[in-house]
């Protein structure tokens, strides 16, 4: 066995990296900043991505694909839009030989690209709404780069939707925030808070954007999901226009929303141990490893017969025998924890003779975990197990959330809380000078507002002027 | 309804543009050359996906994604391969405002990338084999350029495998191109021939290429799939190595292979007919379409509550109602028709009345594709006729192919059967000269050997050489 990780309370970022690398599932490219995404990790992007795929398809959507090529100066159509991305742009300046007329951005997202299919293809109010998603690799030149949460290439979704009415775009774009926060707690065990953005922190071009906002580990936040309500700001821009029912030609109203291999940062950092990767029993490429235990063949023979009856009982789950030769039980156990397995099913010679497996979580490490469970109900006991293993760890994740956010009231305790002890929750009067300010002297970031529609009414922590805002605050990926 | 299609006859390649244009297929892109698959080509894309994607994982691969930019210099390791991809990349010259130090590439395809990411996993004989695909945009800068067929970016998979041993690699090979094969027959009614291509159509940088070949509506060839053994030059060339059990140092052998989008284009030449698309059911987004049909009110809840009845029994089949307003049934007859849906099911109050449906067969035009069925079983009559379907257009396919290929014995028939009639199977002596000197008199090509291991002797139609090969020649795609 190599040597153990870093722990996470004397460096979570180096935690962090060396359990990618080491639990398999990404590493570097020789291009800096981009990643190679290996088959476990891989996997469970593959497994977000069906989870998130039904549920796109049980909200009317439907995938396609546009082209990764854009014309520059599409990019310039639309002013904030440009502005924000123009600096992580790459441009494709040669192709075939040949220097091309007009260079070609990768691209960095598609509403430009999207927005003038959309302006070509609908012509009256009976071609709405358009509701399209599609599964691509992005490119944004980012300069700090971190595997998954940060590289210049990445995987993601991303929907882009058109509506005849302002209130239907407004709709679809909570709807999805929805979808968001649904997916991540109930598939990721991850518990997101979904709220709105700030005018600064919103995305370039947008009339609101809204997010599903997590806590890692090391109490910081992770942005996990974003929607955006673009109003018909792009749809000007692209001349994305219909004729109504009294035939005047209208412009469009226009969302997007996104979820990238970020999100496997969010899991590594929200359910990850000193011990490795803790995944999701709904996410995790493989649920239950068998661990088989013998000394001798005789021993071998008759364990090998058990594990292949308990293999058929679980022939519905995402199951690993580690039938690996030469290696003991031990490295096996810390090589599964590393990566996170959730349940390990430990069978050996007295198992056999007792009619029992022993069942070990990944989500309670040492005895309290480990329980005997007799074989022959194993095809009901384990997924039962693996449900409770995936409450215990929205539980946990909820628990630490919610210990690690504090109501402060002025800015001496707010500082003390974003610098130290997590999330600051506050009354905000929300002004962009001031929050500039915050970031500034704190590196905390408004994260969202608070999602109640009735908060009533206090003052501001920071220039104690009355609001009825209140802010979620932290320092964040 | 817009003006129909051009029929095959008149003009295929234009039928083939429109049909893919009319029936929401894909449609052109901004940039030259690009395209964007729409809703309708994506949903068949993804069933193509699941069905290839599900055959790589019973034969032991797993996926991965690898970084779509290439330092260009990668490209250069290997001789062969950068002869043959030089001319067609497309290459990134600035990131992030600034001009690169080293220009990148994108990806035409991943064998330098992957060789890269190899070398560095791979130390021991235990790491082997090593089976790897992915699913991933590519781009090539071509110069003539249609829809599905050959696009500046399309959408693959690209399988990349490491062994320890020169046979091992081969049957990889081999195995891979009958996984193709077996789809394209299974899945989407394509009946093609694999084997080995020739010396001057191998992949740049294999040792040896196979493809499976099939013929079009206009009896061209299509390459559909292909699959490389690439023996050690890129595991030479980028170092991919290993300690075998005798602790010596050696290259691995490695193979790869891929099908693409343009199978897509193989479906429509393949099945297509002047009325449009004809989608082999177990690859339709839709495979039966209800047309409800009613004149009055009274009517309409009579038949909407069969058609209700009808979903409920179809329901593990991909159904479409189409309850659209507004419109005739004939109009929506010849749209599905025109969307090549398997299946049409018509209900209107006559049918209500007697517990019957119609039932219209896509690939049987007219009175004789039309039968009543009980309403009543559904349920069962309904998939039974789509296997029929399925199996029908296998069948016609075939039939279609083999009458289009002609045996020919001396080069004035092979000229008349390759300009005017289908494909020309023949002995053949092997001389890259002479294949040259064919391609460039009668614009056929050699598109595989004959897989028949042991042909016997005879005597080649263009040298009059004793040879104990035989191929077949056409023109293609």
């Amino acid at each position: 066995m190599e040597k153990k990780l870093p722990s996470r309370q004397e460096n979570f970022s180096e935690w962090y990296n060396q359990l990618v690398l080491r639990a398999e599932l990404a590493d570097y490219a020789p291009v800096r900043g981009c990643m190679v995404v290996r088959p476990y990790g891989w996997a469970l992007w593959e497994n977000i991505q069906k989870a998130l795929d039904e549920r796109f398809k049980a909200t009317g959507h439907v995938n396609a694909a546009f082209p990764m090529l854009i014309p520059q100066s599409f990019m310039t159509k639309e002013k904030e839009h440009v502005e924000g991305f123009s600096p992580e742009l790459a441009v494709v300046t040669h192709g075939g030989g040949e220097q091309l007329e007009e260079p070609l951005v990768v691209r960095p997202t598609s509403e430009t690209i999207i927005g003038t299919m959309y302006a070509k293809w609908i012509q009256s109010y009976r071609d709405l709404p358009v509701l399209i998603n599609q599964w691509a690799n992005v490119v944004r030149w980012e300069m700090r780069t971190k595997l998954f949460l940060r590289t210049l290439e990445f995987y993601w979704q991303e929907g882009h939707t058109a509506h005849a009415a302002e209130q239907e775009a407004v709709e679809e774009t909570e709807r999805m925030l929805q979808v968001y926060a649904d997916f991540a707690r109930t598939e990721a065990a991850v518990p997101v808070i979904p709220g709105r953005k700030s005018e600064s922190e919103k995305f370039a071009g947008a009339v609101a954007t809204y997010s599903i906002e997590a806590m890692m580990g090391d109490t910081k936040a992770l942005q996990a999901g974003t929607s955006h309500f673009l109003g018909q700001n792009f749809a000007r821009a692209f001349e994305i226009k219909f004729l109504d029912e009294n035939n005047q030609l209208q412009h469009c109203w226009t969302t997007s929303w996104g979820l990238s291999t970020r999100f496997i940062g969010a899991i590594i950092m929200t359910h990850g141990d000193d011990q490795g990767l803790i995944l999701p029993p709904r996410l995790a490429p493989i649920q239950a490893v068998i661990v088989p235990i013998y000394r001798s063949d005789a021993e071998k023979s008759a364990v090998m017969e058990a594990v292949q009856a308990v293999q058929t009982q679980l022939k519905d789950l995402r199951l690993k025998v580690d039938d690996r030769e030469g290696l003991t039980p031990g490295f096996k156990f810390n090589d599964w924890e590393l990566k996170g397995v959730p349940l390990r099913i430990e069978i050996g010679p007295k198992d056999v003779q007792n009619g029992t497996a022993a069942l070990s979580r990944r989500d309670i490490p040492g005895r309290d975990g480990k329980s005997f469970a007799p074989m022959a109900t194993l095809e009901s006991s384990v997924p039962a197990l693996l449900q409770t293993i995936q409450n215990n760890l929205l539980a946990k994740a909820t628990a630490f959330r919610d210990s690690h956010i504090f109501e402060v009231s002025d800015y001496d305790s707010f500082k003390q809380v974003v610098s130290e002890q997590g999330w600051a929750y506050a009354w905000w009067s929300d002004d962009s000078d001031n929050e500039a300010r915050i970031k500034e002297e704190t590196k905390a970031t408004l994260r969202v507002y608070a999602s109640n529609p009735n908060p009533g009414e206090g003052v501001c922590f920071y220039s104690g002027r009355k609001t009825n805002k209140k802010a979620y605050f932290a320092r964040s990926y």
